[in-house]
This record gives structure tokens, C-alpha cells and sequence, in this order.
């Protein structure tokens, strides 16, 4: 008898999600078949639960995921992306997309814009194709997903989030140069910007600068690195902008007022990075002249590439004892409570809420 | 007795300029005496004398220059940039600033916006600095100023151009990065357009789009290279933008609404160059949410480095010829004539007018 898998469906907003078993499928070529350990809420999922943003449904929910493969396709390569052997038991994070490099649309630097695609935790269900999201038991993995063995002392709450928020804070890095001895404004305190603020201060950031409207957030940054904080709704806050010659913009709020600040703010040769504003918003305005006078650059940024995606699973392994990342999983649940943490996390705000599956429990 | 320089002295918006006669001083450690050949009006001349920006007065105006070395300090190096030996009777072109790499402030990807630069065209006259614009017979050119040697065929009024449109043309497409089999749009179609678009053309592009609101100028890009014209006047052209997937916006126009039109038609991972915008204007609004999703790049340049310099002299002295550059000075007059030259391009708006000396008239 064939193994079951479980998973929650998600098909209209607002509506909780809807326990579904499911026969595990012979794996096809290069697939592999992983365990699901840990998958952390993105902010995304909770926007797309809320009908702020639409997926084609119904969908299985949850990206940010870490697990323990159960099986390897016999014509899989065999090895991560490192080159280490893959073997049943290996915890694993991956990239949230395959992005086959055989596609005429393949762009090396820019893989996650392929037009064919196969993105976790955003597809449809259909008859052939389902097991593709982490809020589930099982999960398979298609070729041309970039894979990383994990340590296996490493906090799964933290390694789940590494293929969403940590990979795109290490591309926005990449979009923004050199940050050695730099000062960087980070604008936007959520899980993002406080791994960008880790991250350039591992990179020796000069200053780094964390703006938000929260005061709680903006304490948060301080113990994840900033030098300065600045409160948006606080003028006293103003001069610091003033006072030290911003290089390094990096926007994760998507908030237009934020952007329209840090643009403007920049100094010479200054560069912005723009990731945070993936919504429907007003128009951000920018001094054209400024912009040419002060030779600045405007990048932005969505997901991140196979470069990122190594960067990141590099720093989370160095760094994730050194900063207070398991303490931005506010909450835990079983999987069996997912609705309970999409409640949750809806009406607390926390930086990530998780759901966890123990290894021995038969969660159908 | 000491050989004369004439100068004529910009002083007051509106006026017209005084003539001034100078003896020559000894040259100081590292300088050369160049014998002025042709200065080209830039449109930023013209605004500077309409008044619509502020040069530190009195001034000599005109930067756009080519001439003939007259004497050369015996502290001088000696050779030019390339490593060519330079003697008396060379005709060369020089960058528009001189930028000492001693400074604090160098940084060498953007020598222009060094705090300590001598920019000729755009200094006080004060008792012991002056010979340091075009509307002159003669030009003292200070250490650190970046040389290049002509071949003596060229046309002065094209080599004239070097130092300040054509090179500002070269940075604009060395920030665009790749142009070869891409789909270029560049709007405003001035000197710098049509240069920006013959640059493109010998580069490889793949389709080159030209937009102005001038059907006159429209024409002259075609003869430069362009395979589509729009005229943003006439919304029949506007399908162009939409057929074409454009990889590379460059904007010589200014115009927030040809900004924001190019910005805003860029496809995925598409680059926009600004240029154009050096005067007082509206804000250019910017969709951050497009930025993001399709990971276009923004950037403003103002002048140009070596690079770009030395990328412009090698343009020209290969395409001088091969495009028509020679009838963008549309009409030329004698230095002594040089207020019916302003008259006449500001009445007439010409891509461009050009003041000569010859060089068996003594014009003082």
C-alpha cells in the first residue's frame, strides 16, 4: 500500500484550509521526494490568504520550508549544488523555484524570471501535479532545483527561512555593491530588513541605518546590528539622514514615503535597491535631477538567483547562533493547527509564526 | 613683448559678451598652451547665458573645444593618455575637467564629481586664473587634464563635440552595459541622441528606437541609425513601444513625461539611463512595484569619466565620416563674431553653431 501524504488546500480567501490525503507518486525523473520539517508563514502567504494578492487555486501554501529527504529519483544527480553527496536522512532547503537553464527565456543572472517556471508553494493543484507546497507533509523536489544539505544542529524555524527572506536580503546585497566600511540605510524592519542588517554587518557596514514606523522593530534592529534607528513618525530622528552621507539604500518596507526618503537622501554615487513593494501602491516620485547630478542608481529586486541562494544558506550557517534569528519565530504550531497559525499571524504581526512536524509523528 | 590672448567675458544674463585682450602667461608647472581651433555652443552655454543657470561670473564660456598645442611646460609627462608623444602643432582634445587623483575625494569611476576640479567653461576669471573657456583664442590646459591627439584630417567642428557631448554619450552606454543585439530606445533626439544612436547602431543593436516631439530631428535620427522613429506627439507611433520588448531606455530628452514613457516600457531586467534632466523640473514618477517585478536598473550620469572620454575620441575618429556629423554644425561663424553666433542659436536652435580662428589670423 502506498504511503499517504497530507496537505492543506487553500481555495478561497479568507477561508480556512481544507486537510487533503494524498497517495505519495512514484518520483519522475531527477525528482526527490523530502519530508517536511518546518515551513514558516511568509508575509506573502498571509497577503495571498487575505485576498491581497491572488495564486491560481486551488494551491497548497507555504514556501519557506526545510525537510529530510525520504527519497532520491535513481536518475537524480545525487548532489547539492555544492557537490556533496545526497542520501536519504540529509536535512535540505532549496530554491523556491526550478528554472530550467534549457528554456530559451534562461537568463543566467535573473533564473527566477524563466517563463516556465515551477515555483513552490504558488501553483495550482491539478490531478498530475500537487506536493509542491510546505504546508504539507511531503513535498517533491523537480529538476533544476538548486538544493543545499543542511547542518544537522541548525535551527529548523531559522533554515526554513532561508530560500524566501534570507536569499532575497542577499541579492538585494549583491544589487547594492561593495558595503564594506559603506553606510547603509535599511528601511523596512521585518524579517528581511533585520537580515540585511546582519548581513552588512557582517560585511563590515560602516553605519548601518534602520528606519520603520514601530518602535518594537526598530529595537529589534538594533540587536540584529544598526548603529542608528530612526523612527518615521519621530522628526527628532530627522538629522541623522542629514548627518551621515548615505551610500547604500536598501528598501524592504515597499512603503512609497519610505522610498521617496531614501532616494532622496542618498549621497554620491549612491545606490538604492527597492524589494519590498511586491503590492499595488501609489507612485514614488524621484528627483531626475538629483539622481543625475548625485550619479545614483535605482535597482529592484524580486526573488533572488542561485548565487543569492548559496550566499545565504553560507550565512545562515556562519551566523545563525550570532544574531537572535530563532527568536523572530515568535510562535510554533503543529502543521495539524495551520489554520490556528494563519490566525494567528493575521492578528499578532509576529516577524515569522511556524509550524513544525515531528519526525516520528504520522501527521494524516 | 608677451603674445596676446583674446578672451570675450560672459558677465551678466542676456548681454552681450566683452572682448578682452591678455598677455599670455608663463605656463606654471604641468600646464600647456593650446591655440584654440573651434568651439561648438552646448545647449548648457545657451542656458547659461538665457540665464536659466548660474556659472560663478565673470566667465569664459564655451567647453566644447578642439585645438592646436602651442607650448608645453617642460614639467609636463610630455605624451598624451594613449602614451603618444605630444609637440607643438598637434591638434588634441581634452577631458572638460582636470581631476586630481591626490584628492580625497577621487573616486575613479566618477573623477567629474571630484570636490577639487578644474572645469573649463565654467570658471570665475580672477587675476591669476584665466584662459580656461573656449570663446577664446587661446586655452591653458592644468595638470591632470586627460589628452588625446587628433588626426589632422578630422573636421574641427565634429572634433569639437568630443569633450563634452559625444563622451557624455560613450558614459551613458558604458552605465546602459550590454547594447549589442539589444532593443534600444533613447529619447531626445539632440547631439547627444543622434551620437547616443550612431553609437548604437556600430555596437550591434538590435532595433533602435528614436523619440522626440520634432519631426525634423526625428529625420536626422533615422540618418544616424535609427530603424523606428515616434514622434510623442502622434499616437500612432505609440504601438512601436509596445511591439518591441525594449532592453535599454537611454533619456537625452529631460522631459519627465519621455522619462516616465521609457521607464514604464522597459521589459524585464531592463536598463534606463538618465541624462537629460540637469535643470529645475517636476518629479518623475516611477511604478516601484514594475521596478521590482520586471528588475530594471535606473541610473543618472552627469559628464563622463576617462573611460568614456577616451571611448568617445575612438568613436569619432572611426565614424566622423560614416554618419553626418559634419552637418549637425549648422552654421559657422569667426570667433570675432561670436554674439551673432549666440544670437543665431538661440533663434534658430541648431543641433549645433561653431566659432572658428584661423589659424594665420591674429584675432585680436
Amino acid at each position: 500500500m502506498k504511503k499517504l501524504a497530507t496537505y492543506y488546500v487553500f481555495s478561497n480567501a479568507n477561508t480556512p484550509l481544507a486537510k487533503v490525503y494524498k497517495p505519495i507518486p512514484e518520483l519522475n525523473d531527477g525528482e526527490i521526494l523530502v519530508n517536511i520539517r518546518y515551513t514558516t508563514l511568509c508575509g506573502s502567504d498571509l497577503h495571498t490568504y487575505c485576498g491581497l494578492r491572488n495564486e491560481p487555486c486551488p494551491t497548497i501554501l507555504g514556501h519557506e520550508i526545510v525537510g529530510v529527504i525520504e527519497e532520491i529519483s535513481a536518475t537524480h544527480s545525487g548532489t547539492d549544488v555544492e557537490g556533496n553527496q545526497l542520501q536519504a536522512g540529509d536535512l535540505v532547503t532549496w530554491t523556491v523555484f526550478a528554472s530550467d537553464p534549457n528554456t530559451a527565456s534562461y537568463q543566467p543572472e535573473i533564473p527566477q524570471k524563466n517563463e516556465r517556471l515551477y515555483k513552490y508553494g504558488h501553483r495550482q493543484i491539478t490531478e498530475h501535479d500537487d506536493l509542491h507546497g510546505g504546508l504539507a507533509t511531503h513535498i517533491i523536489l523537480r529538476p533544476h532545483t538548486c538544493i543545499r544539505v543542511l547542518p544537522k544542529e541548525i535551527s529548523l524555524g531559522v533554515a526554513a527561512t532561508i530560500n524566501c527572506a534570507i536569499a532575497t536580503s542577499a541579492g538585494a546585497l549583491r544589487l547594492a555593491h561593495t558595503i564594506t566600511e559603506k553606510n547603509v540605510h535599511v528601511a523596512g524592519i521585518g524579517l528581511l530588513g533585520l537580515v540585511t542588517i546582519a548581513m552588512c554587518k557582517e560585511l563590515g557596514a560602516k553605519n548601518i541605518i534602520a528606519s520603520d514606523v514601530n518602535p518594537a522593530r526598530l529595537a529589534m534592529a538594533k540587536r540584529f546590528g544598526a548603529s542608528h534607528i530612526i523612527n518615521l513618525r519621530d522628526t527628532a530622528d530627522s538629522h541623522i539622514l542629514q548627518d551621515i552621507t548615505i551610500d547604500r539604500f536598501i528598501d524592504m518596507s515597499g512603503s512609497p514615503d519610505a522610498m521617496e526618503l531614501g532616494i532622496e537622501t542618498l549621497g554620491l554615487h549612491g545606490r538604492a535597491v527597492l524589494v519590498g513593494a511586491v503590492f499595488n501602491q501609489r507612485e514614488t516620485r524621484i528627483d531626475a535631477e538629483k539622481v543625475i547630478r548625485k550619479m545614483l542608481s535605482i535597482k529592484g529586486l524580486h526573488n533572488y538567483n542561485y548565487t543569492d541562494f548559496s550566499t545565504a544558506v553560507d550565512f545562515i550557517i556562519d551566523n545563525w547562533r550570532k544574531y537572535p534569528f530563532e527568536s523572530l519565530i515568535e510562535r510554533e504550531f503543529p502543521l495539524t493547527e495551520v489554520n490556528s497559525a494563519i490566525d494567528y499571524a493575521i492578528n499578532h504581526k509576529p516577524i515569522r509564526a511556524g509550524l513544525y512536524i515531528q519526525p516520528s509523528t504520522e501527521q494524516i
